[in-house]
């Protein structure tokens, strides 16, 4: 059943195994009209490639992306956007270490006992590879969105937590340091952290939060599409997401009511917003913030037991090049993924009344 | 934009407004020759009606489900099973107090936002009365599901959390006491501290888990139709849901990858299960569990301050009768979108393989 | 798999087997702010209902629509619009004749070897029933496009065509005569034709043509949802239906280009209109015209050969009373299915540009 | 709006436009375990190409597909197929004779109203070009259906038409000649009369009948998504289609009810096939067969008056290579159209009962 798409008027469908031909993606449902900066969306990309610091992994894909279709002088024509990045090393490595085995945590067993084959060079589809098609269709939503401004930020890495309320954080930062943590001190903690848990092998996960302003007020459809139900959906396809909070989340779960209820102002903004700018499903014009929680990567660099296709228990070690820990590189992903999903409601929207 | 159904096989479209005529719903896709217990869908209805203890809203709803098509001699027949709750108390009620005023971190404010128009009824369709049709086509979607236990329960309420691992849980004690605590003691604390709340006019949010099992393995589809994200989705669907997570959560992310991985079993099991029988999006036999975050209702029985749609202040009180809490009544809901999930992932896999 | 559904934007769900508790439906997707005139709803119902005229069905069914949801204060409020029509002969009538055969060119076969279970109650879900609920809907997309013309009407019957051109037709004549043929003198011998067949226990087909005026422009998305293709498949799920032409039709394929181009006036209408209103599947604001043919109704009051579920050929003949000619009461379904397709690409249309 | 993508399991979503970079396409939920002859697929494309006799379009499109993800070791992996075909001709024509101007009966205009804007060089993604993905995916289709044996081929050319029976058909002639019709004699004279029309610089239209054998019962969904209904759809997707027509057709409105019933054999087959092998939109296992109507080729080689954007009138002529008459190049995209309805309806079908 069809699993790759994603939204209803501006989607998105993906394709690609880390290791095939390509990987890429259509953009169905992007109005015509808008004017593309492209140098932007490769830069979105170069947020997201392997090997931009000395955190993240070192693999070589210079991920760059072609378009093929939609776009003509300069601008969107309302006609499918095709695009495609293709696979620098795809050829001929080494897999057998992998063929039959199944690794711990990761989807071979669940893709072997759904489909009865899988393509096992690294991950193929279930790999994180896929999301870089995310970040290409994101950025397109970003320059539709014009004025919504999206950022989303590293604020723990392991039991590293960045305690701070969002109003103190200083998001200039944030693109200044390699784990993408809005306040410099953290960090060059989180930093340190991610090298030592690297050079034993080990891998360790974190959160990313986001916070989007100047969110046009309506967006969101109840009953079953609220925008916070699409949010976390978005976010939670992500690969190793393991949780989604917005506004208060699990902590406003303590609260009473009357802490917890946001009083208006005369012009229908509030006062508190521990609702996270999102009322019955839609938004209310005020900052829309969530957190998003990142399982530590699954592949390690140390000896693991596990067993093969046969049943027999076998004992395996990563190759390659992986990430410690993955949220600096998410970060994009998950500010792409909430452009698609804004940009999905606005056009949404605007069947709403007569 | 449609955002009234749910489910892409199994699909479930609702209608209804919480002081309209009815409510009600529409399945579409339900396989046929399934023979439905009409009685435990009623079973389930009561389970999450008005007036069934001392700690719910006392409001007088029968909830009494009429089936309109779709079944025939006491099986489905695969065409769409319609079906209507009547409501008993749509009848001129006074809204005076709340026709111009929005509500505090209700819906009333981002409806008219986005309409341009509101019954303003008792929340309309934004109020929690819709859930009562997920339930019922929850209750049949249990049904096509057979084997596989679906069970949620209260883990916290305010700050009084269970904090026993799910293993240590008493599943037999959940509908035993009225607050569907899986541990007696727990469960009587809670429900004192919930009528205290209740006494000062306020309100208290909490935590419902759902623990799944003996889940078939397949299920879930990649990339965005992860089996997590859909569930995620469903949840944060239902009204106040602030939050989800599944498997180790918000957790697992201060866990190093050599403790969060879990080792395999020659039999495909795994001797932990961190990752909440998901792996990449797709189920893989073990059992699937997750929290969902309550927020305190907003309507309290104190004077609120807030404005009206001319922009003024204004004072508000609630009326009428509502719950202190909302989990109790939630445990049902959160079982039948679970359900919902599972039976529409269990039946697109059919189309998985050749 | 889901297949009650019809649209994107404004989408119709309808429930319901002929002999049931009711028929109906859900509209999800109407915009708010839509004042209805809930009295043409019911007179178009009346346009479709047995025992208008003498050349129908002497069923008795009052076909009383019943609003549930979505409507507040005689406008649209933009949530779903449930609504119901209770059967009026739902009891106990005496289908034995028919429990265990299959009637000839009837769906019963066919719904056996599909669900390996089927609603027997004369043609169940299969009956042309299920149309009122159309009607219903139609009327309300009919009165959200407000100022676009649709003008369905009978031209042929049996080997019996009105041959003229649709400008020297006289649409004001339609609903006088009891076949809907905007040509009295026609209408009359059309009149008389039917009723010999009815004398006979034998049925005959016809056509259907349906004129569009004051078409927007713009409608119909490329590629494969072209405005013609939505509105060929709207047409082709009326039971009966066997063809769908637009425009120059069959008969455009003798035509060579330099008759069949239709050429541009300066203002952007085309001299001729051979294209039918459509280009490239988008509207050009010309009229939009088409003819459905509809075959004889499959129920006979004759003596027919059969077979029954045990596959032993059995001898069985038509109970109650049926049409003998479908198409008069077509017209008002043709209508409402044009205006179903329309008014969902007038919403779509509202995303296609920025 | 999306109207990009067909099907609903097996769902095609394509790109392209006729001068960009490339076009191609995705095919989402094709199951896993197909072994795939990528030879025949080239074949099929080859059946499609420009140039492949002397009365098509001489045109050089060598149309070649590259695969691009979702087949491993010979076989479909259950992930989605990326494709594309790199357009030859893309670069530097001169378009200036079209940029401004509306060619006649062609989707210039309209695109123009519905877009604001439009990819001027040659049809843009308003070209038939876009159909060769269709045959891409049309011929994957064919081979997840094996033992389904779908048959096109032209039976009438303007108004030269083959009055023969189908059961008077032979087959084996249809790739024997460049006309695609199953009779030598017959195909000699439309051949010669396509080379007349042609060298008048002229076009003309034709009808393609399409046969499907082997056809397992109970495809298709009540009500809207009927078997013959998406079939229509396809069909009047495809460009230059004015009409469809099954079974029967329009020719069966003038048959009486009593002529017109199919009796049923006991095995279940019937003794005549009138309904064209779907009754009630479901098949009944008998051949299912179809006319599609073609218009005359828009483009012309002659002078024609038309207007610009600014509504001047202007005089324009047809440049470059232009097929004479569609149909012979259409009958393997009504095929790969057939394979994708049926296809869908197959693993739809999966999901129809316990």
């Amino acid at each position: 059943m069809p699993g790759n798409s994603f939204g209803k008027i501006f989607r998105l469908t993906t394709f690609g195994e880390s290791h095939g031909v390509a990987i890429g993606g259509i953009i169905d449902g992007c109005p015509a009209g808008i004017p593309l900066d492209l140098e932007m969306i490769q830069q979105e990309l170069d947020r997201r490639r392997p090997g931009q610091s000395a955190i993240v992994t070192q693999r070589k894909e210079p991920d760059t992306v072609e378009f093929l279709s939609g776009i003509f002088e300069g601008k969107t024509t309302g006609t499918p956007i095709g695009f495609e990045i293709r696979n620098a090393n795809q050829k001929s490595k080494d897999y057998s270490h992998i063929k039959d085995t199944y690794r711990p945590s990761h989807a071979d067993y669940t893709y072997d006992e759904k489909y009865g084959v899988r393509d096992y060079r690294g991950g193929g589809r279930s790999s994180a590879r896929e999301t870089a098609s995310r970040v290409v269709a994101g950025s397109i939503a970003k320059q539709l969105l014009k004025d919504v401004k999206i950022t989303a930020f590293v604020t723990s890495v392991g039991d590293m937590a960045l305690k701070k309320p969002i109003s103190e954080l200083d998001f200039s930062e944030i693109e200044k340091n390699p784990v993408r943590c809005p306040d410099a001190e953290m960090a060059a903690k989180m930093e340190q952290f991610i090298k030592e848990i690297r050079s034993e092998g080990d891998t360790v996960g974190g959160v990313v939060e986001c916070v989007i302003s100047n969110v046009p007020k309506g967006l969101g459809e109840p009953v079953f599409d609220k925008l916070h139900a699409e949010l976390g959906k978005a976010m939670l396809s992500i690969n190793a997401v393991k949780g989604f909070e917005y506004g208060s989340g699990f902590e406003g779960t303590t609260m009473r009511g009357s802490e917890h209820n946001d009083q208006f102002n005369p012009d229908g903004t509030t006062k508190t917003n521990l609702s996270g700018g999102i009322q019955g499903g839609i938004s209310n014009g005020m900052d829309i913030y969530f957190k998003v929680a990142f399982k530590p990567v699954a592949t390690l660099m140390q000896k693991q037991q596990t067993i093969n296709s046969s049943g027999e228990e076998v004992e395996m070690m990563g190759k390659g090049r992986h990430d410690p820990c993955v949220v600096p590189r998410a970060v994009p992903i998950v500010e792409a993924m909430a452009a698609l999903v804004l940009a999905d409601y606005f056009l949404q929207n605007k069947t709403s009344k007569i």
